[in-house]
Parts: C-alpha cells; structure tokens; sequence
C-alpha cells in the first residue's frame, strides 16, 4: 500500500503545504503543474525534493483556474481536457528531465478528478491525453466497489491505473465517500485514519460509516501534508506500513 | 536555405497570424507555448497544421507576459530561464506526441531572444534548459558575423546552434540589425527581401545598409505571414529557394 | 429605440471587433472591463472613443476567464458575483474618470448574463454588486414577456433596470430566444434585422419563430459590430431608427 | 506619526501576512488591488476589517505580476502607468463602496513605487493617474531628505502627498535607504526600530547608518505583519505613539 500526497501547491511568493516535512513520508508525489497551482519555479524545487527522496513523481493537473485552486468544475470539450493534460503532463516531464526525474503517472485534480470519475466521456478524454505520451504514464483514479467499466476503457488504451483510496474519509455503503456536511464523514483523529489504512492494506476493505465491511481493492492511500498535526499522522502511518 | 516564421500566436478566442496560408511555404514552424500567446488548443491546432504539411516543429518559449505579447524583458534569474524553457518545451512536446510530431529545435521569443543574445547568462541559462530534454532540441539563434562564443557553449552543452537571417532587416556593417527607427532598416517591398535572402542563401552574405557586403552564415531566414502580402512574398521566396 | 453593442474586447496585442466603425451608429457601449476580455489600456482607448463619441458608457463585467471569453458558466457563491460586479465597474468608473466619461449602466457578459437570467440568486448578487456604487448604475437585462420577478427585485433595491431585446434572433412563442441549433433561429439578412428592430421600436412588438405576434417591452436592442457587413446593418438600423 | 501596513495579498486560497492581528495596531492599511496580489473577494474581506477597526485604507496598486509578487520592474509607458493606477484604484474604490469604506489615498506596490521615485516621468505617470478620480485620493511617496521635486509635480495637480519614512530599514547620510546587502542595514532588533520612529514623530529626524543625524520629515511609518514577532512590535510602536 503506497502513500500518496498533493504536492508542490505554492505559487510564487505565497507557499502551502508542510512538503519538505511530509516528503520522507510518502511514496509518492502528485505534482501540481502550473495551472490550478504551482510555476515552473515551485516545479523544479518539488521535483528535486523527490528525486532526493526517491519519491515516485506524478502529473497532477487541473483546471486552469488559479483563484479557484481547481475546484470549481469548468465546462471543457473533450478534445480540450486531453489537451490541458498532455500540456501540463508534459510540462512537468521536461522539469524532471532537468534534475533526474520521470512522469509514472497522471492524477487529475480537484474538480477534474471529480469530473473525471462522474462523467465517462471525461474520463476518456483524459485517457487521450496521456496514452500518446512517450514514456506512457499510469493514471491515478479512485478506488470504487467496482472499477470494471474505467478498466476497460484503459485496458484497451494501453493504459496502466492506479486505484487510490482517501485515508480520512469514510465510506457510504455503496463505496461512495459520504458526504463532508454527514457528521462522521471526515477523520480527524490519527487513529481512525491509521486503522483504516491499514485495514484497506491487510484486508482491503473498509469499515463504512454505517458499520458495514465494504471491499475496496486500492493500490494507494490520498495523505495530505498540510500541518503539523496531518504530517505527523503520515509519518505514523508510513511507519505502520513499513515495519 | 530554411524558412522559418512564428506561428500559434493566436489565444482562446482571439486570432492572430495567417497559419493556414504561410504553412505551405515554410520549413520550420516556431510554435507558441502558452506564456506569451498560445494555449493548449491552439498549440494542438498549429501542431496538426505542421505535422499535415511535413514542416519541421520548433517551441518557440517566451517570458509569461501576455498582456505585452512577450515584448517586455522581465528580470529571471538564470535557473527560472532554464525553467520556463524545459516547462514551455515540454508542454509542446507532448502536444506533439498527442498528433505524430516533436519539437526538433528551441527559438525563444521576443524580449527572451533579445536578451538572450545580449546577455551571456541568459544564453548559457537557455542552453541549460534544454540540453537535458530528451530527445534533445536544436536551439535557434541570430546569425552574427562572429559566432564563437555562443557557438563554444552550445558545443560543449552538446546542443545544436542553428543560426538565422532576417528577411525583411537591414544589416549594419558591423553585422547587427539596423535599428527600426533608422530610414531603410525594415524592408517592405518583395523584391528586396527575395533579394536579401537569394543573396545569403547562395553567397552566405547580405548588402548592408551602407552598401557594403557582409559575410553572415545563416541556417535558416525569418519570414512572417501576419497579412496576405507577407503571405504572398513567403510564397515566392519558397519558390525562389526551391525551384 | 436605443443600439447597444459589445466594445473594448481586444486583450493586449490581440484586436477584436470593428469598434471605431461601429461606433458612430450606436447610442450605448456596452465596454469589457478586464476579466473576460481587454486590460486597461484597451479600456482607455474605448472609453475615449465612446466620449468622443457622444454614446453612453456601460460596464460590461464578466467570469474572470479570458481562454472561455467569460462564455463558461463557473460556479461562484453570491458575494464573490457582487464582488466581481464591483471590481469590474469600479476599475472601468476610475478609467472614465480620467476620460471625462461615466458607467451609467451595466449589463454582464456572456455566461454571467445567461446565470443572471435563469438563476434569481445571481440576479440579487448582480443587483447587490451594484446598488451601493455611487453613482449607481442601472442594469440592462434581457427582456422577457413577464419582467415583474426582476423588475420587483430591482425596484426594491433601487436599480434602475433597461430591457433589452436582440436584433437578429428569432423568439419563441414563449418569449425566449430560440435556440441556436433550431433553423431559423440566428437572423443573417438585414432586413430581417431591421424588420424586427422597427416592430420593436413602433409596435413593442416581435414576429416569432412559429409566425405569431410577441408583446415585448424594449429599451434597447443588442447589435453586434463583429464585421464590415454587421456594421453595415448597424448603420442601417440607426439611420431607420434617427431619420 | 502614522502607521501605515501593506494589506491584503492573499490571493485565492492562498494566504499572506497576520492581517487580523496588526490591524488594530495600525493607522493606515495599503490594500492590494488584484494585480500583484489579492482579487475581488480578498479585497472585500480586507476592506471590511479596516472600516471595521476605523483604519485609513489606501490602495496599494502594483505591476500586473502575480509571479513576480510586483517586485520585477517590468517596462510600461506612462499611459499604461496611468491606466494601471486609475483601474486598480477604481476597483479598490467599488469594493469600498459596498461596505462603507472610502480609499484615502494611494500607495504603489514594490517595484512601481521603486520606479517611480526613480524616474521622475513614472512619478507624473501616476499622478496623472490619479488627479482626475473623484473623490481625489493623496499619494503616498518616499520621504526624502529634499521632497521639492516631487512636491512641485503634485502641487501642480493638486495631489496632497503623504510622506513615509521606514521603521526597519537604515538610512545612508544621502538620505536613501541603506542596501540590503550592507550590514545593519535592516532593523531586527524591535528596540531599534521603535527607537527609530519615536525619533522620527519627536524630532523628525533620524541617525543615519555612520552614526549622524538626518532630517527626514515624514507623515507616517512603514510597518509589516508578516509573523507573530513583527505584529508585536508594531503593537509595541502603536502603544508608544498613542500614549
């Protein structure tokens, strides 16, 4: 079970994001590319602290849209979602080109992703975004109760997934994340989101928040570096993992 | 004898430059990357165009500054020229993997090629943001009467100069561009400019403004099809070099 | 019978519309302010022209979105539409101030304009944007069968509404524009234009696309200045209107 | 003596500076307009802090440089510096309209108030930007040790200036601004900054970087509330000044 985390989110002057402290604690980066978040500066540096810390490198692009932070879903053709993946895909290749680094995989973000996993003709358009790239990259979706028809469709694009589950999140019952205004339905305290990952690695199930098992096969977990006290839970975490 | 001209300049909804009518008679197509024009759709529609019409395919990079299309020399440090060159590069890049092309040479724009070729520095910097891409892209420079130096820091970065003439410039006798404000210094009549170019392609040399000759190796000639007379002379000047 | 039309939607080097032709046969400039389309130099430019002029400035405010020309619908809460509306209006009021000019109405743009007309919570935002501005502009909405919903909102706040109707879209039955893709629906033949525009104007009155007669209350009727031949029907339609 | 603070440069969802903290310590709030920093919503919410907390508000317009924070000095002609000015302003002014505040005078941000006290040409820039708004805001400058110039310029126009002096940084016998690069050129220490300003509000003078005394008649200080230590020490400054 890899861990893996939104990096690289600062933008000129203004930085967010505990990344120096989190980074030895994840296995993999999710690089912001410069238009929901991040330039070509904050690029750079992030890709370096992966490199130095032997950290996968993911795509992590987004809508353009830098005073929403990528969160507001924009109206786009399909043809325009390959093409803002491919653009941002291959932005952050070129950085890594520079400091010894490579593109494995793509994971949209925000509203894209959203957008991504409700809307198959969005999902296909991100498939065509990156299936031509050179390396190809994989594509980080989420992690749902059945992921047959998203398989599919990137089985015969040649496309490798990666299937992540959310650490701090609980589940409905039909292997949706339960809504933030449900009370119970994000984890705050440390051992909550410890148990669950860890269950999701030995089990690969999750307890809903109705009580229930809910299987759930996921090959990494969302963590966030935000603060201290969120730093300090994947630290756990990555310790708990890697014994 | 090469042609090459800027294209791609377009941006959203707003056109710019006749793409569609120059592209038959050029050889090199330096595409717009997003920071001073461009955006992903546009890129992806000049990509097609060239790789339609078997033109070779440059990135043609400038400072993130649309509003003065690129023209104003903003103060970078070294490695942020390297940065926004890799960024810009590779963005294109991928774009042209989405449709069968790729980047074969760099020529940055406007007030980043100035600068560039005043200033060491910011050459050595564009030469450090490309030379690890892979594949690695050619770059782009002026042709001068003395080429060395820069010619001794690509060689050693392992990066190909290609140096270009302008078309439609006079040159001063000690090898540089006429400045604008000087009688004479841009050429507007056709045959002047099918002459220049006539001139370097079988002499490898250009009349000065002075009326002296002077010796100037060139790869490839700038032209420009902004309205339907450049247009028209870029067409007989294709003719001319290809008979 | 009052002429509106879109001016001031250039964005740095890029030029849009054929505004110093039209100009002359409109009575109101409805003038971009920065987000969807100009910067403040193009601002500058039409606030002058539309003084010199002698046509009624209005602000022309849209979603911060130049790549979708503000034609995207982006989610926004009602205090970030009020905020937009006065940022917008303000910047264009400060700029008429240097140019002897004055924002006497606003009417938003594209995507805004459309959210404003289906959603009453984004009419009250607009109207909240808008109210406390002093001078306090009125607001140019679409004119419907029924305007007493908009028009009681507005009467309360003190905003003084102007109703406008398109020239060269055809109208349902209902009182709504007919959609695009519905033959018949975009009028391309001037005097097909200029039939409507005089019913309007004489009768307060339009044929709709099904042949009936449609009771529609108009101040002003939408022009475009897009190109030679629209501008030639603008300069009809003013003539017919100020024999 | 008065104590001025640039305010106000969040920018979406990212955020700067402890402003809730410092605004009741301070006189003055300079508050970004959207070109360096902040945009519309930024702006309201640090417009009704300071018509909350009865502080002065100026606005604090910059380079169009979110990248550069507005510390670039990019080239522009005086028309653009003007229009820059008149917009930011304007914008600023609407957002102060909506919630009872009023922009008292105006500050530039960064590399533009640089250059205009360099370059006595940006300085008429800005006050040609300026002197046609209604109600006519003052201009905030740097105190110099002979203010005669610049004085003569905006007396013309009729343009009231506020002179600043600065709490943290030492001043050359010149009466410029010690480099950074000198030591002890920058105030760390909260006893010699407040030593300095009590100096400068009891005998209008200051002690130069060798030693010697300068006569430096200002109107207000320039304080920051960038951390927890500098907001102490401007509350510090606040309770000494207002006794």
């Amino acid at each position: 079970m890899k861990l893996n985390c939104d990096m690289g989110e600062s933008f000129g002057i203004w930085e967010m994001g505990l990344d120096e402290a989190v980074i030895p604690w994840i296995d993999m980066a999710n690089i912001a590319c410069g238009f929901h978040a991040s330039d070509p500066d904050v690029m750079a540096k992030t890709v370096q602290s992966a490199v130095k810390k032997n950290v996968q490198i993911g795509a992590h692009p987004g809508y353009n849209d830098k005073i929403g932070f990528g969160r507001r879903s924009i109206p786009h053709t399909q043809k325009q979602i390959s093409h803002l993946i491919a653009y941002q895909t291959g932005a952050l290749q070129a950085i890594c080109q520079l400091y010894g680094g490579n593109v494995e995989y793509v994971k949209p973000h925000g509203a894209l992703y959203n957008d991504m996993m409700v809307d198959q003709d969005i999902f296909r358009a991100v498939i065509d975004g990156l299936t031509k790239l050179s390396p190809r990259p994989a594509l980080m979706i989420l992690a749902q109760t059945d992921n047959s028809l998203y398989k599919g469709i990137a089985d015969q694009a040649g496309v490798r997934l990666i299937l992540e589950a959310f650490a701090d999140r609980a589940y409905t019952p039909e292997g949706r994340l339960a809504p933030r205004s449900q009370a119970g339905a994000v984890y705050h305290c440390p051992e909550q989101i410890i148990k669950q990952v860890m269950q999701l690695a030995k089990n690969g199930c999750v307890t809903t928040i109705e009580g229930g098992q809910l299987q759930l096969n996921a090959d990494s977990v969302c963590v966030h570096g935000d603060n201290p006290e969120s730093v300090a839970t994947v630290e756990q975490l990555f310790r708990a993992l890697n014994p």
